[in-house]
C-alpha cells in the first residue's frame, strides 16, 4: 500500500485553497489541501503499525508548530504547480527530519519547501496568468496546527486518514 | 462547522466499493466508502475539542469491531440508496448508541441500519437495473474495524478527517 504523512491546515485555510485548487488542480477531488511531510512510501499492513506506533511516540514529543503564510510561489521552471509557501520554521524542519529517520528512513525526493498546492499541470501560458492573479492577492495569514496524519492511497487515486497523531509536548 | 463520526473499512473493501460508487454515488468523490456511526451535526471549534476527549474515552473503552457483509441491499421505497448491508451485531450498536448519549446527545434520524453506501440518487429504473445486476455477485466479506475517526466538512461538501480514534479495549 502507499502511504504519505501531512498536516491539514485549518477548515479556513483549505476552504480558500480549494476555491482555487477547483480550476487549477486535477488533484482536487483526490486529497483536501495539505503540507505534505513525508511523500509517498510503501508498506504492508503490517509494517504499517509499527510505523503508527513510531508516529506516536513521535507525536508525544513534538510541540504543536505555527505556521505563516506570506506569499503565493511557484516551483517554475522545474514544474507550473503553484502553492501557497509556508515560511520554514526550525519545528517544521525538525518534524520533516524526523519523518525520514529510523523505521522511516528515506531521502526525500527534494529539498524540504513547505507548501500548500493551489494549482499544479497548468499549460505554461496558464501557470503565468494565474501566479500573476495570485500573487496580486494579500495572502497573510498564521494559525497553529496540533496533529499530523498519516494516509493511504486507495486505487482510485484518492487518500483516506489511517490514523491522526495529536502533537502533544508543552511549548517553553 | 459540520461533523460526523464514521469507520472505514479496509483498503480491500474501499476499492471494491468505489468500483460501483464511481457510477453510481454522486458523492463518490467527496468521501471515502464508509459506515456511518453518527450523521451530520453542528459544532464549534471550541465544542470540538471537548467531543474530541469524550471521543477518546469512548474508544479506549470499546472492543475492535469484527463486521460481516452478506448482500447488497437498498433503502427502497423510502429512497434509491443502495447499500452493502452490514450485519448488525451489539457492539457496532453498543458504539452507535454510545456516540449519541452524553456531550453527543441526538436523535438518530433512522434506526440504525449498519451499511456501505454503493449507489445513491439514481432513477427508479436504473435503481432496478443496478440492484439486480449486483445481487447475483458473491458479496460474502469479514473483516475487524480497529478505529473510527471524526470528520469535518468543506465548504465544497467534501469531508477531511479531524481525528481518528482506536478501540483500545481488549476483548474478553
Amino acid at each position: 500500500m502507499k502511504f504519505g504523512i501531512i498536516l491539514f491546515p485549518s477548515k479556513k485555510l483549505q476552504d480558500l485553497v480549494n476555491s482555487y485548487r477547483k480550476r487549477y488542480d486535477p488533484h482536487y477531488a483526490l486529497i483536501a489541501p495539505h503540507i505534505t511531510l513525508k511523500t509517498v512510501f510503501e508498506a504492508t499492513e503490517d509494517e504499517v503499525k509499527e510505523i503508527a506506533q513510531d508516529l506516536r511516540r513521535i507525536a508525544k514529543n513534538a510541540e504543536r508548530i505555527k505556521i505563516s503564510i506570506q506569499k503565493f510561489s511557484s516551483f517554475s521552471p522545474v514544474n507550473n504547480t503553484i502553492y501557497l509557501k509556508v515560511e520554514p520554521t526550525d519545528k517544521l524542519s525538525e518534524l520533516h527530519a524526523i519523518l525520514h529517520k529510523g523505521a522511516l528512513e528515506s531521502q526525500p525526493e527534494f529539498s524540504f519547501v513547505p507548501h500548500i498546492t493551489v494549482g499544479q499541470k497548468l499549460s505554461d501560458d496558464e501557470h503565468s496568468d494565474v501566479l500573476g492573479s495570485l500573487k496580486m492577492l494579500d495572502t497573510k495569514h498564521e494559525e497553529t496546527i496540533d496533529r499530523f496524519h498519516l494516509l493511504y492511497q486507495l486505487e482510485n487515486g484518492s487518500w483516506t486518514v489511517y490514523e491522526t497523531f495529536l502533537l502533544e509536548k508543552e511549548s517553553n
